[in-house]
C-alpha cells in the first residue's frame, strides 16, 4: 500500500529545487519550513489513508452512467467532500475568493500525492484548480464572485471542454458555435469529447469552461473564444436556478483512470431549458479563448507530469515491498537458508534502482517547474522575465519526462511483480494502464518535444537555455570539487552528456534559424528524451551533493551514482540522433507507404 | 483491421533466416517454396479473416467460470474448431500421430498470425503443441498411441501445471505430491496456479502435463516427475471414462488476453471419483521431470516471443492505418488544403518508423532461432551440434527481444492514437494490455538474460558466440562492399555495433570465467538488450541487401539504414553499462532500504 514519502518530497523542495529561496522572498508572510513541512504531513497523511484505499475500487467499479447521471464509485463522493472540507482545493487559490495563496511548490507536491493515492480522484479537482485560475485570470468581477468563491472550496467543481472529434492537438477547427443574445450572455451548440469530470455526483454544480466559435469568428486558432456555462444556471443569490442546456451523452470505455468519467457532452441541443442552447458568459475577449487557455497550460502540464511523478512513486514503492518479501531462487551474495528475497538478485536491483533514480529524476525536474512558477511570482523586472522563461522552458520537460517515466517505471513495476504483476488483484496493473494517458492528454509528448525545440530553446535568443545547462555545468563542478569517492565516476559522466546537450541544443537552434524546420523535428523527441536523463542525472547529484544529513546522504550519493554511471549515458545515442538522424528518417518515409 | 503480412513473412524466411537451405536438405521431401507459400497464404487467410475479427469479443467478454465450467467469449469455441479442422494445430506434429511435420520456421511464422489475430486464442493451441512435443519426445508408447493423434488433430487441447503460489520461477519448491499405485499408475496432490487453458469449453478432454514431487525424491529440481493428468479417463478403445479429480477453482482477473482462461488448478482434493487423487501416468523418468520439460523449453520460449512478434505487427499496421486516416495540424512538408494526415509529421514518422524497424528485427530474430531448430533435425554430427548450439544461444534472445519489442511497439501505438488510443474501441489498448504478459512468463526476460550470459555466451568455450559475431560483421562487410548509396551510414553504425558486442561478449565470459558472478548478473539484461538491437541492425541489412525485385527493395534498404543511423547506437551505452555499471549497482543497493 502506498505510503506518502513526505521526507522526500519535502527534502526535494528543500535542497533541489528551492523552496527556501521562494519562502525568503517574503511574499507568502509566516509561511516557516516548518509549516511548510507539516502542511505536507498532513496532505501525505489524508493521502495514505483516504485517497489509496479507495484506488482499487474506483478502478474495479469505475464511473457509470445510469439514467443520464454519472455515478462515481462506492465511497468516492465521500472522499471528495472529506477531501475539499480539508482545504486542500483551495491551496494555492487566490486569497480574495476564500483560497490559501501557498506556493505552486507546495501545490503540486500535494498533487503528487493524490495522484499517488488515486489518479482517477486527483485528475478531478486538478482541473477544477485549472478552471479556477482562467476564471481569476480573465473573467469579469461579476463572474468571479459570483463563481470563484464555491469552486474555491470545492462546493462547486469545473470542467475543461476542448476536444472535438475531429479536433484534438489541433484547436484551430473546432467547431462548437456560439450566438450572442441581446442580454449579453450567449448560446453554445456543440458536441464535446473526452471531457473529463464533465459529469459526476461529486458536486450539485458543475463549471463547464467551453471553447467555441462565435459567427463571425476568424477562421483556425484567432477564432475562438471561452465561454462559462455551468451545469444549473445560478441566481443572483447564489442558489441554483434552471438546468441549462448541457448534459452528457456517454461516457468512454477507457484502458485506466476507470473511476474518472470521460465525457461526451452534448451543448445547446434542447434536451434541456425551454429555448435551445446551453447559456454560456464570455470569459475574457471574444475571439481571445486560445490565449485565455494558454495562460494556465504551464500549470494544467505541470499537473499531469505530477501525475507521471505520482505513478513512478506508487509502482516504485510497491516493487521494492514485493521484491522484499517475494523469496524465489538465490541471489548471489545470499547467506540464508534457502530461497532469497528476489530483491538479493542483481537483476531485480537494478530494476528497482532504475526505477528509483527515474523517480526521483521526474520529481526533480517536474517542482523545478513548480519552483519558477513561483519565482515568477516573488519577483519583478528582468528577473521576473528570467523565471517566466524558465518556466516556459521547463514546462514540456515536467510534462513529458515524467509521464514517460510513469509508463516507464509502472512497466519495471509489473515486470518485478512477474506473474503476480499481470494479475490486477496486485495493483501493479492498475498503475501500468493509469499511466499510459498521461503522456497523451494536455498536449502529447511529441506536441511538448514540438514546443520545448521551436518555441523554448530560442527564448532570449537561445540566451536562456545556455545559462541553464551552465548551471547544470556548476552543479558537476561541485560534485568534482567534493572529491567525495561515493560519487564514483559521476562527474565525468554528468560532463559528457552535458556536452551532448551542449551539441544538441547548438545543433537545434542552428537548423531552425536556417529554416532546416523538418530536419529540426525530427529531432524534437530524443531531444527531450535527451534532455530529461541529464537533468535527472544533475539533479540526482545536486541531492547528493546536500548533505541534509537525515541519514540519508550516502544513499543519494549512491543513487546519483548509479544513474550516472548506469541510465544516462544514453544521452549521446540521443544526441547523435539529433544531429545525424533526420537524413535517414526522411529517406525511410518511403518504407511506411 | 490485422493483414496477415505473408509477403513480408515470407521473404524474411527465405532471404533473412534460410528457409530454402532447410528445404533444400531433403528432409522435407515435396515441400516447395512454392507449397510453403501457399500454407502461409492460407493461413494468412484464416488469420485475417477467421481470428481476427473475434479479438475484440475476446477481450471484452473474456473467459467466465460459470457452474464450476469455463466458458469462452462467444464464436470461440467455433473458431478453434475450424482452426484444427484446418490442420493447423498438427503443423509441426510427428507424422506417425497424423501430424504434417513441416519446417519449424513455418510453425512459428502461422503461430505469429495466429497471435497477430488475437494472442488470447493462439495462447492455446501453442501450449498443446508444447504438450504434443513432451508426451512425443518422453512417454510410453502406449501413453503416445492413447493420447497423441486426438490431440494432434485437435479433438482434445493439452496444458502445461508447472507453477504453484510458491514456485515460478524457481521450479525446484514445488510441492504438489505424487504417490505410485501398485499399478504403475500415480495419483497427484496440489495445487497449481497461472495454468493456461486449463479448463474451457473448446474440447471435450484436457491433457493436463502436471509436474510433481514423490514422496522419497531428492530435494530441489532433482526430486521432480513430469506425469500425465487427462481431465477424463479415457478407455481403452479411446473413449472417454470416469471425470478425474483435477478441475478449474478459478479464473485469474488479468490486465489482458481476457479470452484466455488463466486457471487455478486443483489435483487430488476428493471432489472427482471415488478415490481421492488425481490419476496420472509418468512421462519419462521418475526424478527426470524437469529434463523432461527443458527438451521443449527452446520451442516455447520461442513460441512466447511470437506473441511479441505478433503483438508489434499488428500495432504497427494499426498505427500506419490510423496515422495515414486522422488528420491534424500540417506537417512540414504539406501541399495540401488544411490539416495534413498526422503521418505528415517527422514526429509520427519517427514513431511508425520505429514501431516498423523493431517488429521487423523481432521477426528476424524470432525466425533465426526456428531455423536454427530446423537445421538441427535436417542435420549430423558436428553439424547439428553446431545448429543445437545456434538453437540454444537464440532461445533467450528470441523470447526475450520481441516480447519487449512488443511491449514497446504496442506503446508507440497507443501514441500515435492520441486520446483514441487510450479508448478501448480503436484494438490499440488491448494489444497494449496483452502485450504485456509476455516478457513475463516462460521464464521472464530477465532469466533469459541471464540465461544467455550464463549458459549461452559459454557454449563451445565461448567460440560459438564469437563464431555467430563473425557471422553478423561478414553481413556488414557486405553492406560496405554492395556501395549503395540508400544505405548511408549503416555498415559504419553496424560496425560501432558489432565492436561494441564484442568488448560487451568478451568481458562478460571473461568475468565469469574468474568467478565475478554478481558483477555479470548485473550487466545481463543491458547486455540482452544490446544484443537484440545489434542483431536488429544486422538482420535489417540483410534484408537490405537481398534484391528481391519486388518493389520493396529500397524501402528494405531506407528502413535499415533508418535503424542503424537512429536506434542501434544504443549499444554503446548498454556496453557501457554491461561493463562499467556493475559497482554503481552494488553500491546503490542500500538506497534499496
Amino acid at each position: 500500500m502506498y505510503k506518502a514519502p513526505v521526507e522526500d518530497i519535502f527534502f526535494t523542495l528543500k535542497h533541489v529545487t528551492g523552496l527556501d529561496r521562494v519562502l525568503g522572498a517574503g511574499r507568502f508572510g509566516d509561511l516557516s519550513d516548518d509549516l511548510a513541512h507539516a502542511i505536507l504531513s498532513e496532505a501525505g497523511r489524508f493521502a495514505t489513508e483516504e485517497v489509496a484505499p479507495l484506488a482499487e475500487i474506483g478502478d474495479k467499479q469505475g464511473a457509470r452512467l445510469v439514467d443520464g447521471k454519472v455515478k462515481t464509485p462506492d465511497g468516492w463522493a465521500g472522499l471528495y467532500a472529506r477531501w475539499a472540507e480539508g482545504g486542500w482545493n483551495s491551496l494555492a487559490a487566490p486569497e480574495e475568493f476564500g483560497g490559501q495563496a501557498l506556493p505552486h511548490q507546495l501545490l503540486v507536491a500535494t498533487l503528487e500525492m493524490w495522484n499517488s493515492g488515486a489518479m482517477g480522484f486527483a485528475i478531478g479537482p486538478t482541473l477544477t484548480i485549472g478552471a479556477i485560475e482562467a476564471i481569476a485570470t480573465h473573467a469579469s468581477d461579476a463572474l468571479k464572485q459570483k463563481y470563484l468563491p464555491k469552486m474555491v472550496s470545492g462546493e462547486w467543481m469545473g470542467s475543461m471542454n476542448l476536444t472535438e472529434p475531429h479536433s484534438g492537438s489541433d484547436l484551430g477547427v473546432l467547431k462548437t458555435r456560439a450566438e450572442r443574445r441581446d442580454d449579453g450572455t450567449y448560446r453554445i451548440f456543440g458536441q464535446k469529447i473526452f471531457i473529463t469530470y464533465g459529469e459526476h455526483d461529486f458536486t450539485d454544480n458543475i463549471v463547464h469552461l467551453v471553447l467555441a466559435r462565435l459567427p463571425d469568428a476568424p477562421a483556425g486558432s484567432r477564432g475562438i473564444s471561452l465561454f462559462l456555462v455551468p451545469k444549473f444556471l445560478v441566481n443572483d443569490d447564489g442558489s441554483l436556478g434552471a438546468r441549462n442546456d448541457a448534459y452528457c451523452h456517454s461516457l468512454e470505455h477507457k484502458m485506466g483512470i476507470h473511476a474518472s468519467p470521460t465525457c461526451t457532452m452534448i451543448y445547446g441541443d434542447g434536451k434541456f431549458g425551454a429555448e435551445k442552447g446551453a447559456v454560456g458568459w464570455l470569459i475574457g475577449e471574444e475571439n481571445k479563448g486560445l490565449a485565455c487557455m494558454f495562460t494556465m497550460m504551464n500549470n494544467a502540464r505541470l499537473a499531469v507530469g505530477m501525475q507521471g511523478v505520482a505513478i513512478c512513486e506508487a509502482a516504485t514503492q510497491k516493487a521494492i515491498l514485493y521484491a522484499r518479501e517475494r523469496t524465489q531462487g538465490r541471489g548471489p551474495g545470499w547467506k540464508g537458508d534457502g530461497m532469497s528475497p528476489i530483491i538479493e538478485h542483481p537483476d531485480v536491483q537494478r530494476m528497482l534502482l532504475t526505477m528509483k533514480a527515474i523517480t526521483q529524476g521526474a520529481r526533480s525536474i517536474a517542482y523545478a517547474c513548480a519552483h519558477a512558477i513561483d519565482m515568477v511570482e516573488v519577483t519583478s523586472g528582468a528577473d521576473r522575465g528570467f523565471w517566466q522563461e524558465r518556466a516556459n522552458l521547463l514546462t514540456p520537460l515536467a510534462k513529458s519526462i515524467p509521464t514517460d517515466a510513469g509508463v516507464e517505471v509502472s512497466s519495471l513495476g509489473v515486470q518485478v511483480h512477474g506473474g503476480m504483476g499481470y494479475i490486477e488483484e496486485t495493483g501493479a496493473a492498475r498503475l501500468y494502464r493509469d499511466a499510459r494517458i498521461a503522456p497523451i492528454y494536455e498536449g502529447t509528448n511529441g506536441i511538448q518535444a514540438i514546443d520545448l525545440i521551436g518555441r523554448k530553446l530560442p527564448l532570449s535568443g537561445g540566451a536562456h537555455v545556455r545559462g541553464f545547462i551552465g548551471e547544470l555545468k556548476a552543479v558537476v563542478e561541485d560534485v568534482r570539487k567534493s572529491n567525495r569517492p561515493g560519487f564514483g565516476h559521476t562527474a565525468d559522466k554528468l560532463a559528457i552528456a552535458l556536452a551532448d546537450l551542449d551539441e544538441a541544443t547548438e545543433w537545434l537552434l542552428a537548423a531552425q534559424g536556417e529554416g532546416r524546420i523538418a530536419e529540426a523535428l525530427s529531432g524534437a523527441t530524443p531531444f527531450q528524451r535527451q534532455f530529461g536523463l541529464t537533468l535527472t542525472g544533475v539533479y540526482l547529484a545536486k541531492a547528493g551533493l546536500a548533505d541534509a544529513g537525515d541519514g540519508k546522504d550516502e544513499a543519494r550519493v549512491a543513487l546519483a551514482r548509479f544513474a550516472a554511471e548506469n541510465l544516462i549515458s544514453e544521452t549521446t545515442a540521443l544526441k547523435d540522433r539529433v544531429v545525424n538522424g533526420a537524413a535517414s528518417l526522411a529517406a525511410a518515409r518511403a518504407a511506411l507507404g
